[in-house]
């Protein structure tokens, strides 16, 4: 196991430690900071395969231990399940040096730090991702969230966490589409950021989807250190850290209008949302359709849709422009999308017409 | 209307404006900043009263305004309302740049608070206290929070307004026992940190309950300096803030045991609670038996109950331990109390017996 990364927030600052058998550098963590009690938040999915893991390494630790089974899915980010656990943690008894755990994939990442941020007016939280997703994109950066009727995680905090600890072995249950949806947000950093990580991609992608672990490690590792690097300089999304929204504002408009069902997937959908914003970038004359074609056939490559008719044939246009406008990074009746200025430059577009939303999605 | 208070807290510094006519002042704080639009919350006994007063104001000002009007009553500090008003707002469109303004008592205040904290997490919100509790407490200092099934105010966020604005006049439509409540925290800033404010009380009260502007406008400045004074310490509760729930730990377990019912109100519950205090100090020594009684005999002047019997006969008394145990306060089993050293000075006492507690209830 290399070095941790460090995500720099003053006071707020945290490691990232990755590799096989990280978990195990829970107790280092657990015995220099003195809890009352450890709630780890899980779902009965991940539970399955891997609580026994978790348990073994708590077990060598003398702090009194709740663990708080949930549904797996989308629709746990809600607040019908945000009450449920919060009122199941308090029923248990907590107090303000107690400790969340979210053990799970970006699902239960974002419930539990939710969660932490609001118990008691917030206690300490780890994660510990168990999902690509989860591992380079919502395990770190603080934005904890459950979902509206109005939308994708228009509900929510920014809560740091104290440790990030992503083990490589709870991947390797993963699903071949579960590894897919973590790649999207991985190759988002290469669009974003860094042109030579999108070569690397280009050239190892196969990998991934093989479980090699050296590819695996570096992968994560250099998503997490462009991520970290953002949110150091933005944490409140007040400018750079919307560059990490690539793809995502023409996904999240599926997802709310497929109700974050199975149809479309978290990653899925920003897979196919990048495909998007690269052709808006086209049309705004930012990109090149020599740029375009790499980005879609990279993603088509890693087996992802790249046209929404391919998913439905009859989506209401309607719905789909207003769940658009509920996206947070409008300002009034102002569009904004992350479009490239070239491959490895994300830059924040504001003031988008919504005939540029039109015509990448009729194609006009 | 006299000189600002102001809450220093760095970058999330503000000032509390207090006097006659006060609420023409947001009209300067809509001016220097760029709300795309404001959400009013507010409970349906305050609009009729006074909403009428507000929308003069806001009239005033070109920014598309949508008014929340929910039920009154503490009830409405739950998971229920804040779903509620939070899908509302959310249907109604807002983005960054919105504004909440909380227009009523120490419900509508921490609940609003509470909902601008998370909603695309966290927008900018006004505290406009009408009722003297709020102005002199809840609306100052950031804690925002609704109650759980297992006690009072255990799920919530440390979030600070940007202003507060505390009218004189709205306070006229107060009825006695809502004023008493509101003494009952006014008077608590006496106990813990100001004997010289306490002899003003003891002379002054009664002008209080004749709505006297000079003597309310006196002494809800000193309650906020105070309050502004140790929040700035001590923002998020490690140390000192834990003063100002004097008489909070007692009366916490009476609100929740009788549900948050109108049986006993929150200023009520604090009247009582820290006479249970102040005489938990006499029986560890900390203060005489004359301040107990100098304490008591002013709090029963102003109309309080100071004997939890006298409320109802058949208390459950294992119930109400088992409240005590889950105040934030706590660590672990160890119970935590703020007791008085004497008159003026307030104390965190940790590790008390749960005996103590047992002595003051059953006067062994």
């Amino acid at each position: 196991m290399s070095r941790a990364i460090k995500v720099e927030l003053e006071n707020r600052s945290y490691d990232i430690i990755i590799g096989s058998g990280a978990i195990n550098k829970l107790s280092n963590f657990l015995s220099d900071n003195k809890y009352s009690k450890i709630f780890v938040i899980n779902d009965n999915n991940v539970a399955k395969l891997h609580l026994k893991t978790l348990q073994e390494v708590l077990q060598k630790i003398d702090i009194p231990t709740e663990f708080v089974i949930t549904e797996a899915g989308e629709q746990t980010k809600s607040f019908v399940f945000l009450e449920k656990i919060c009122e199941e943690i308090l029923s248990k008894g907590l107090d303000r040096k107690s400790l969340v755990i979210a053990f799970g994939g970006g699902v239960i990442g974002d419930l539990s730090g939710f969660i932490a941020s609001i118990l008691v007016r917030g206690i300490d939280f780890v994660q510990v991702p168990t999902t690509l997703l989860a591992a380079v994109d919502s395990s770190v950066g603080g934005k904890t969230a459950i979902n509206s009727k109005s939308g994708k995680n228009l509900i929510g905090t920014f809560y740091q966490p104290k440790l990030v600890l992503c083990d490589l072995n709870f991947l390797k249950t993963l699903s071949q589409r579960e590894l897919r949806c973590g790649y999207a947000e991985v190759v988002k950093y290469g669009f974003i950021r860094d042109l030579e990580f999108f070569e690397f991609l280009e050239k190892n992608y196969q990998k991934v989807f093989q479980y090699d672990e050296e590819i695996l490690e570096k992968i994560i590792r250099r998503s997490c250190e462009v991520k970290a690097e953002i949110v150091a300089k933005d944490e409140k999304e007040s400018g750079e850290r919307a560059l990490l929204n690539f793809g995502h504002t023409f996904g999240h408009v599926f997802e709310t209008e497929t109700n974050y069902s199975d149809l479309i997937l978290h990653g899925e959908a920003v897979a196919l949302g990048m495909v998007m914003a690269a052709k808006m970038s086209q049309n705004l004359n930012m990109i090149s359709e020599n740029d375009f074609l790499r980005i879609k056939n990279h993603i088509e490559d890693c087996g992802f849709i790249t046209d929404e008719k391919k998913l439905k044939a009859d989506w209401n246009y309607d719905n789909l422009i207003s769940h658009l406008y509920k996206d947070k990074k409008n300002e009034g009746k102002n569009l904004t999308f992350i479009l490239l200025e070239k491959i490895g430059v994300g830059v924040v577009k504001k003031a988008v017409e919504l005939q540029e939303f039109r015509k990448v999605l009729f194609g006009l």
